[in-house]
């Protein structure tokens, strides 16, 4: 008799965006009439460069000719990619990481949930909190996490870094050591960042306890300010400690084209074994590789063309991200981030939870947030807002936030 | 300390394609002279069709535009594209699915590897012998298959169906009972099918012992006889015993595109639990959608115009697969399959083993194919070619053949 995974049922509630989807829909049926603004789910609304666009053009046409027409693609994704990835991402920064230690991917929240499967069930995963709730949830599914407490609202295997107020939203170095460490940093939700020195700290402190970095830096392209990484790799001994996952989500607006990728330096082990191989054996058996005309349009990314006209797009979303910051700040929110990240994070006003400030704003205002609860306990009171939208409904969103 | 994933070092050697690919570079590199052809891995050659590139054209033009732009997808498809699923693969055949059923992927390949996360490590899978290597490979990974016997090269807790000459290529109902089937008809290697009584005797024993059928029917479009099934669901009750897995990859070229999907229907249960929302869950946490440009390309695979042009190139394809057949017949060869699929199975000469013949054939005639033991213990003595390569490559790779 055939049984299911039982670690799934342990997973309470839905997925946090798909909660949000469906309550803003069911507002939206009830309230034809009301114009929602949605700077929740972090979407981008810009559309993609033209350099991009004629990348895109371009591959689709050769994918009509036999001649030069492109099947199954590489398996850990086209040298054309990967040299464009590990000289403009790594070697123009200083870093050391080649091409045959990228590889591309659909997207950055695979790799961050598909990665744990290659550690060993017995890991213990520590999670900055509040944080992007892929982490946890894919650990969760494996098996990893421990039982579920409905009062914490935490898990019982699994080591939680409050980021808060207190301590500027970074994490201290937790007590108990763990052996896989998530670290999201410009992060997703708070919008804040840690400088390169400490960020070396986590470096140094992985490698004397044989722990390993899992670095998100899927947001480095909005670091404003000088001294904050872009990647973990500018750090001496990141080679040994860390992985690194990226996306083109955010810099390029790939949301819906789909490409992103994990750095696994050759280097880098568990005990006595190299991860490289087993992450190239998981793509291998498992995934078919990024779509030719994708893989074409991450190339255009690095173009010159496509360089100055994304640095356009990233400027267009973080002078939104400067509306709501200064817009909430001078009505009387408690603001951060949006100085490094597309991310603003308020303190909920009124002692509100932060579903109900998500209803709330709802209701009031007909704008869309996310409640910070679902990125993890210490996020509970708290609210995310995104600079994804575009400019005249971000600057209508907070006059109506402002009316309030 | 982390630890490493052991699942993952009792694999051996590497992934049967990626294997080819490496002896194939380096007698290339050797012999930079000699041409050769590829009848090896089932990619296809044939560009795509003129409605799939104007679908893929218009789709990036409305990528280019804020008031058209596509962002996240819906975390199981957009719905125009399952809708013209279910309506065209499903009700179309009087298979009663519908389109929230439906859950677009990147490909069979991933969802075939992914789909056994759902279920406990506890179940016992059978598959054909020889299948698809990613079925047992990823279970494998998971810790579901116990150990290794180099001698038979079989997994101590995987219940081997033998699919060989003697039975026509048609597994028997197993003598242990499996929890979880693997099937794949038109069958990846052998080319074989089995008719719609055969199948619903599976469905009838699925349904008896209260197992779950995987049923891989990525070849489907090249089946030319009657009475052979397209689906699982076109048998009476495979909607509480069967979860449908379907790629674009051969019937529409779809192999460097990346586009496929899974069927669950709504009272598919284990136990007590529905599979649907198991499912739903997996996709809304670990995976963020096919790219927008795609699934409308898959959308054209469903307009007059793209199903009458991908019938011209599926025919292509099976002409193809009739001069391999009718060839390799007239010079002596025993082969089966290229009826309803576009491989041919065939009896290696003079005892040879698979990978002996591998050798043999790329060294002498230059011809690239598949080993049948690359594919389960039965296909040894076996050699996959497929009719995915051009005519004229075609005729020639089976002069060179039968010159030998």
């Amino acid at each position: 008799m055939v049984k299911v995974n039982d670690n799934y049922l342990k997973l309470p509630g839905s997925y946090l965006f798909s909660t949000i989807g469906k309550k803003v829909a069911a507002f939206s049926a009830a309230n034809p009439d009301k114009k929602i603004i949605r700077l929740g789910i972090g979407d981008v609304t810009q559309p993609l460069a033209p350099a991009i666009i004629t990348a895109l053009h371009g591959a689709v046409d050769e994918m009509a000719d036999a001649a030069t027409f492109h099947g199954y693609a590489p398996d850990l994704g086209y040298e054309f990619l990967r040299s464009a990835i590990a000289q403009n991402d790594y070697q123009d920064r200083g870093c050391d990481i080649a091409a045959d230690e990228i590889f591309v991917s659909d997207g950055a929240k695979c790799d961050s949930s598909n990665i744990q499967e290659i550690f060993s069930l017995d890991n213990k995963i520590a999670v900055c909190d509040p944080v992007y709730p892929v982490y946890v949830d894919s650990n969760v599914m494996a098996g990893r996490t421990g039982t579920w407490d409905p009062k914490t609202e935490t898990w019982s295997d699994v080591i939680y870094m409050p980021c808060t107020a207190e301590n500027n939203f970074a994490p201290e170095l937790p007590k108990e050591t763990p052996d896989l460490i998530y670290l999201c940093f410009p992060n997703n939700p708070t919008g804040s960042t840690i400088t390169k020195d400490q960020l070396q700290v986590w470096v140094d402190y992985a490698n004397k306890m044989g722990a390993i970095i899992i670095y998100d830096a899927a947001y480095e392209a909005y670091i404003s300010e000088e001294n904050v990484p872009h990647s973990i790799y500018e750090c001496e001994g990141a080679r040994t400690c860390a992985i690194e996952l990226r996306s083109f989500s955010k810099n390029a607006g790939f949301t819906g084209v789909r490409l992103g990728f994990t750095v696994i330096p050759k280097e880098l082990k568990a005990g006595e074994t190299n991860l490289h191989p087993l992450w190239a054996r998981r793509h291998g058996t498992k995934y078919n590789g990024a779509p030719y005309i994708v893989q074409r349009a991450g190339e255009a990314v690095y173009s010159p063309e496509g360089k100055a006209q994304l640095k356009e797009q990233v400027a267009y979303y973080m002078n939104n991200a400067k509306v709501i910051y200064e817009g909430l700040k001078s009505a009387g929110y408690t603001v951060s981030g949006g100085v490094n990240a597309p991310y603003i994070w308020l303190k909920t006003p009124y002692q509100m939870t932060s579903w109900e400030f998500f209803d709330y704003l709802l209701e009031k205002a007909n704008v869309v947030g996310t409640p910070g609860s679902g990125f993890g306990p210490s996020g509970e009171g708290y609210f995310r807002l995104t600079a994804f939208g575009s400019y005249d409904n971000t600057v209508e969103a907070i006059e109506r936030m402002k009316a309030l």
